[in-house]
């Protein structure tokens, strides 16, 4: 089956849109999950650079496009239903809005909210002042 | 903030579910993306067993309650949106339908949509003749 092929058969919800796990591809760290259509899937497999749909302003979100903190894209895989992607990405700097390395820094220990990761970043940097 | 409160700013999507993944807590390799409601999370924090919300069957999925390959909770964690989880896990066996380790065994690779692992456990053994 040509790739072509392959995402014409993805089940897009009735929003047109599929999730995507960003993992970085050689350490396994979970960076994110974020949501793309098919353009923003045709653009990122055109450049090579991740683009997502951004449910929040409606428009294609290029990310790190004001951050500066990219993502190449290494793989593009699909899963068993055609209704997950998994993304391997090599992510410069951080992956989140907050400044750490992944979102997914809150963890529940001990019955309680734990942050589990630092700030590397101050996000007034990424973002502007 | 305690696990109780963390839990209610979660944000459902409008079926009242949020998107869950599974990650293979030492290797960390991507196993699925599932989902859950908040019976569904409440049920795998009490038990340690991973529990999903089945959007085909309408009901939930104690995972592996027919295949035997049942999923432990190691670590609950949340995104900075509080809208995804990322559930780190110990696996028994094969987490996908088809008998493969993981669901992302579809990969994009020159072009073509490749195979990129091989079936573990015959279905029909998972889920009976």
């Amino acid at each position: 089956m040509t790739a072509a092929e392959l995402l014409d058969t993805l089940a897009f919800d009735r929003d047109g849109l599929i999730p995507a796990i960003a993992q970085q591809h050689d350490s396994g760290e979970v960076l994110m999950l974020a949501w793309m259509n098919r353009a923003a899937i045709d653009e990122t497999l055109a450049t090579g650079r991740v683009c997502y749909w951004s449910r929040s302003r409606q428009s294609l979100w290029r990310k790190g496009e004001t951050s500066g903190q990219i993502q190449r894209l290494v793989e593009f895989r699909v899963d068993c239903d055609n209704d997950c992607l998994l993304l391997l990405v090599d992510q410069k700097g951080v992956a989140c809005h907050t400044g750490r390395r992944n979102c997914f820094f809150t963890a529940i220990r001990d019955g309680e909210a734990k942050t589990i990761a630092e700030v590397e970043v101050d996000p007034a940097k990424l973002y502007g002042a």
